[in-house]
């Protein structure tokens, strides 16, 4: 895991910032197991599961408001 | 998934930036689940499921917190 | 849901900011869950259940931070 | 619950703020399981339940943040 | 429990802070479940549970996030 | 646990803050499960389930939050 894949948390756009966040999730899990057809064969089960579903959905929502923070809220685009 | 779904998080009064909460949490799920048919399957399993809408609703409080900071809280709605 | 149910954040006390936040809570179910009868039968259920009502607790001390910091802490009832 | 029972977020130490952070955590509880008996009964459960403790030690700490901000940290007792 | 146990939030290092964060979240739970000797035997369940002790962490981290803000992140060590 | 292993939050990288917030995250169970062998029999069974490794990634998020806002999310990375 040496390879660089996250050189900044600094996006152009609020969606591009969710696709981060989106990212960064999947990347802790990587972390802790990090075979990755053992992470196909769950990633089989949990999308079937409503349960896991909205967990996922709130991991993403925490690394949104670190991501947002980061790129002071896209205010900027209002202009 | 290419299309544009989040031009921005600032929203002209707190209930549009709850919608957008709402909306946020179902984009994760959407992004892990890319298939209509199987999330509106499992949509009638977790909306009769109290556990689950629970934590739906705690999705949606995490992102409303990201949305109420962007919008500084919509305080100069006060005037 | 077109009917206006969150005009603001600001509430006059930190009590009143604490109703919100189980009004948000619970909002964000029934835009989930729209049919009343059966968030009403769920309900019996989970006020029955330590587990989820732990957790309803728990997006309510989330949504009690966004309005907590929508107010200021309140903190000027201090003079 | 027309009582008043939350005047202020600001306490004169930590400990205090911990402590109102539980009676927060309680009250949300109590908001959505108005019977004493029945939350006495479930409280027999929960309390040797350590998934349930954990859970409670959760929100405990999400209101402790709400608490602390609001109290600036306490960070005038350093003087 | 009238004994000073959280005199204050700001600590010499990060790893201290750490370790009070750890201390709070086993507060809270002394605090809903008094009898050290049930806690005593929940712990032995607790710590060999996957799930629990990923729990544990998260309220763990959850004192952190406060703990650090307290500390101003402890950016003055950097000198 | 009387070695440091927590000098500080700030990393020079984004990348090398997901890391620590890994190793942060790891930290808080190994201070409630000392023993190397027993985490080590229990990480063999959460690695191979979907909801431990969502759990874990949430609490990563967590920690990834207090570390970007040690680090003022590395923004001057932007230069």
């Amino acid at each position: 895991m040496s390879e660089q894949w996250l050189p900044s948390l600094v996006t152009p756009t609020p969606q591009e910032g969710f696709d981060l966040a989106v990212k960064l999730s999947r990347m802790a899990v990587k972390l802790t197991q990090p075979s990755a057809e053992v992470r196909e064969a769950l990633r089989g089960g949990y999308a079937h599961d409503a349960s896991d579903l909205i967990a996922v959905s709130h991991v993403v929502a925490t690394h949104f408001q670190t991501i947002a923070a980061a790129n002071g809220y896209w205010r900027t685009d209002r202009g």
